[in-house]
């Protein structure tokens, strides 16, 4: 159903820029599976590197926030703006990570709760408390 | 700017209802410092009640998820759902419960790779890989 | 802080296909008062007028649904497209139409409600029973 | 394709909590048929209790405004929220007490009057009518 | 999946109000092939016609913007939207109007850069600067 | 208002990585002017790095669409996704770049009309035809 196509591993391997990529990827996760968001990046070379990139550096890279957390995050901007395949793949990210059930049904429990917050909020145009402003 | 009136302290103190809320939020934050948010929800006693509760439940009681972890989630779904009220408010919590600035700024750009891949994944309409699913 | 200019009477006084709008909207209101957002449009004489028309014809002209739960509708949609200007607008259009303040609050849980289980639906990505679907 | 585990009735009759809610639920809606989205939150059976208790109170519950008027509310929401289950189920619902094909037509036109509405406010940035604030 | 009935060509034949829209899409497109959309909307005779008559007016006439520039503004929306059906449709009429692999590429890319930084500017809050404002 | 600091010029001229990007900004634009969204990066070097890289290689980089296009695409996504800062900015740089009054109405028209009927197929749950697919 994609509205491009989808590249096979024979066309990966013709292809010497998106090749590399699919290695790094490869030997990053300790996969062969590479999941269908980069087949269909494949089109776009210079938009793939530019995003594995971005992945490796902001998602894969040690930092100051554990790695589950970053998935909980990326799953609930992904919730909010339905797209359905982010949910279903850093889902299985963070179930990879060590997601337990109890963690996942709190982590969706806060997610619900701060979509009708959200939505109590915009319907009454609360003004921002000067309390919570910087600076 | 509110949709609805901002209760005062002496309007809330009238109210046995609306009082009894906000004894309880006053406690268990330990300040006296009662935010906008339920200053316009005091108009709707039984909404009232039923979200502090809740808020209670999710967010304060202690629980598989670490209480910062929470209120980032928190903040990925209001940014999501452009609610300004709610990224300033569970900004300044997110703060108050130890944010540190290299944190904010890792998670942030977790935020902002997320819906860029929203938004790739979304236009491409990539289908979901069997691998995804559960079951 | 517009991104266009919003025109006075005056400027609307001297442009013949900007002030039959006007006027049509005075004369169907009953009301000499015309907010920003017809302001707004007027820099686009077409688009004027087919919002209008579209307006007219949608949320004016009697049908089957009573004009509060159309206000109420149009509150629900622009509350989740976090759409300041127009949850002010129609707020105040649906107290002009007799929203009391408990159906107020009933619809602001109404909202607050879906929005929570919307995110829910979305987080778990519950697949459609064919019991909902058509034919 | 739902990122968490669908409850069978087997599954279902096995656990004293979630039976129990979903007993309620069959009492309550007078019919043997639960639907996916109750079956998935059974993994959590703290949000089960809590998502439907909120359901009867809000949805079910007699008020001021009438059902039907609520699920075009609820729905409004979801189609914002691009929530698929969440339009499926409750235009079922909505159809079940009682919405009309005219009255049908005539919300889609809201609905998409409002959604065309909300993107030319936000685009121009309209600025918000002193005569639509409170107080 | 649809929550209405898709109408058939039979169907369209057999009333005369329907036929005349379907007509008119056939003749203007220079096809015979009329999209689920349309089936879709007739079941709402007078939104048929209004919808009809706007794309009529907004996409196909003639005006200062090329009309590639017009479907990927329109793609570019219904990507923030997840629209599935409006993606796809309008992919599809991006290319039929010469869109190019290239181009395509750099769309993609511009909207998931606007995407991320839309999640950024939203999650700092950052004020808009009085030099963008207009008057 | 916004949750993080606005650096100013002093503070970026004593920051080393900062100032190497404002300097670039100012360069590639041959302006003295930066806009507060980079002040608030500032408080983020690595993202504040990245992300004008990518603003330098997406936006700004000669391709095969033209600079107006893009910056019409960028805002069409800001509105849906209420970015009230995108919207003044690139508003700002697509009349920096030559929008005409004409064009602007247009675009905006090819917006509101994108919004309602992305509401319309998603409320009505329009099936993709099968002539949209690709492959």
């Amino acid at each position: 159903m994609a509205t491009v196509r989808l590249w096979t591993d024979e066309e990966v391997a013709a292809d010497l820029r998106v090749r590399a990529v699919f290695e790094d990827i490869r030997a990053t996760r300790k996969s062969e599976f590479v999941n269908n968001f980069w087949r269909a990046l494949a089109n776009q070379p210079a938009l793939l590197e530019r995003t594995w990139a971005s992945v490796k550096e902001v998602m894969v890279a040690p930092g100051s926030l554990d790695p589950l957390t970053k998935e909980l995050v990326y799953i609930a901007a992904s919730t909010m703006n339905s797209c359905s395949y982010c949910i279903h793949s850093h889902t299985a990210s963070a179930r990879a990570k060590g997601l337990t059930e109890r963690q996942q049904a709190e982590f969706v429990a806060v997610l619900g709760l701060a979509a009708e917050t959200n939505a109590l909020a915009n319907a009454m145009q609360v003004p921002v408390d000067p309390e919570f402003t910087v600076g």
